[in-house]
């Protein structure tokens, strides 16, 4: 069996053990919750992960860009929930092609939007079944939720469209300092997307799935009344940020990055051979805090440029030219997209490779 | 001949009019000044663009990583400088291997690293060319001067090494404000690498390659006496962060991201479909403000997720769900490394796709 001495620095490693404890742990937290889970697969970008997923009790899948819908397709995943607004009619086109295939669902948030997947659905015909995005309080995309009857009804009376979910996303829960505020948020959530529901009901949509997601929020739980669905992504590898925000511990973490040190050319300083082409630049949430820990040390990435990164060591710990450590991320999601391959690990051992199959799809 | 209309979005788009001006400018400013040059093609990692700087001069390529170098040798680059501190037996043989084929010269930066491709190249009964790195002010990697000469005798001392060649990167010119400072930082680049060639010469190392670089030093020229070459890279394509410390102006910017408005849910925002997956989280530099301008308009990325650009809408901009819009990126070299191509254009023509070969390149 190989070992992870054996791999060349940079190399992104999964800790399978934890992989898999987390994979079961938000499963079964969906089932005693009644919902269910659809697990938003942008984390991990790997089929085989996916289908971890789902023999744990997965629907299906969620997704942000058609493009990674297209590849999970082909690697025969039979549900997927494209959670994004996808708003032209080459790729409305593109989405009518695969749910020939696989049973679809599409986010939309504009009538715009709405009419543009709509024509595509009567030239291809069939009906496409779409999912009106509710902010709950994140303030990006997603309807304001007092407009969320009238843009609903007039989605579902478009021709070639069926309504029959809402979903929203309390992405807000990433910039809480207090557990207490992020409590909160997976109230409001549920709150938010609930009443858009029951509202719609009232109007005569047929509104039949209510999904809430986020891996912050979903510490609480799903146990609100009306929800029907989690779509919680980050649960899988965890990171330095969930750590943050009190998610998880650090045991939890699954992804690390073995680096190299490459030169330690001052006293307070190293550097390690794994920059933001490696781990990318995203800040620690809630809180800025550099751009990686040192497992196993207290000192921490404090720059990074492309292939350079730059260790603010503390005093008391030293770190040599050749020297191999371990960095955990700010965010995992981020790091898979970078990578074409990640090692499944057990302790120093590599048991299997995965290849990010969905990494950089961007359309 | 295909349009940009016909590209899913976000696309990656170089002007090549711009590019090969770019090309061209470059390689004159160097031939006017007597040096080398021998572009960092970590900026668009692409060999046709490579093969462009050829013609136009370059006496060969620099690279960060082993994995970069071998892509472009693959693509018949007979020249090629690694300019990174490489530690690894591995890769110390991964680089040996290369010797075979290409003229090849790799960075030091501390007698760890040296010793271990001393091994390798006495492992392959070849000899190695090697350069040492010195800081002339950046703080990242890079002997300090004073320590030049000893450091550089102990490196020449070993066997299966060649020192000949020095070289630096006043990275620090990316952080200033004020356009004096960049020029102190040009000549100090030059002052600094010169000074340790001649106290090497003096100890007996017989240094012949003197080798400066960086776009925003460049702009002051390379017309100092003793320097040979230049590493200049991101002066293909240039940027918003190069426009910003004054290196370009925003017409000379040849890299721009095609993106779609997929969302419009507040009247003070608008979502494109280009977040950190497409264009990175590279701050503006200077001084930061936001992460892209869309082309045509005041309005700037004011943040981004991985998938959702966030537009703080300017008063009188207005943004329509389904309208595309051109993005000029912070920073070309970290959105070459996040897509799989680039489209050539003149105007709105496609008249090429360029792969990005040596994306992702980590080790």
């Amino acid at each position: 069996m190989p070992s992870i001495h054996d791999l060349e620095t940079p190399a992104v490693l999964i800790d399978l053990d934890r992989l898999e404890a987390n994979v079961v742990r938000m499963a079964a937290r969906a089932r005693e919750a009644g919902v269910a889970l659809r697990p938003h697969a942008k984390t991990h970008k790997v089929p085989e992960i996916g289908w971890m997923q789902m023999r744990a009790g997965a629907v299906g899948l969620s997704l942000a860009k058609t493009s990674e819908a297209e590849v999970f397709a082909r690697h025969g995943f039979p549900d997927l929930f494209v959670a994004y607004p996808v708003v032209s009619p080459s790729k409305a086109d593109r989405l009518m092609a695969l749910s020939r295939r696989v049973r679809l669902c599409v986010g939309v948030d504009s009538i715009e939007g709405a009419e543009v997947l709509a024509a595509a659905a009567v030239r291809s015909g069939q009906t496409l079944r779409v999912s009106l995005k509710v902010d709950s309080g994140f303030h990006r995309v997603g309807v304001d939720p007092k407009d969320a009857v009238s843009v609903g009804s007039r989605v579902a009376a478009l021709k070639g469209l069926s309504l029959t979910s809402v979903f929203t996303h309390a992405g807000q829960a990433y910039h809480r300092a207090d557990p207490k505020d992020i409590e909160r948020d997976n109230e409001d959530e549920a709150k938010i997307v609930v009443a858009a529901a029951l509202g719609l009901r009232q109007a005569g949509v047929p509104i039949e799935t209510v999904s809430v997601g986020s891996t912050p929020t979903s510490r609480f739980g799903f146990a609100h009344k009306g929800v029907t669905e989690a779509r919680p992504g980050n649960y899988v590898y965890l990171d330095r940020t969930q750590a943050g925000l009190g998610t998880c511990s650090f045991d939890e973490c699954a992804m690390s990055i073995l680096a190299t040190v490459v030169s330690v050319s001052g006293s307070d300083r190293a550097v390690l051979d794994s920059g933001s082409k490696t781990l990318a630049l995203d800040m620690l949430r809630p809180k800025p805090d550099g751009y990686g820990l040192i497992v196993g040390s207290t000192s921490r990435l404090s720059a990074l440029s492309e292939e350079h990164g730059i260790v603010a060591v503390d005093p008391g710990d030293v770190f040599k030219v050749g020297e191999r450590v371990r960095v955990l991320p700010n965010h995992a999601c981020v790091v898979s997209n970078l990578h074409d391959r990640v090692y499944g690990v057990r302790g120093d051992r590599i048991e299997t490779v995965f290849e990010v199959a969905a990494r950089g799809c961007v359309d």
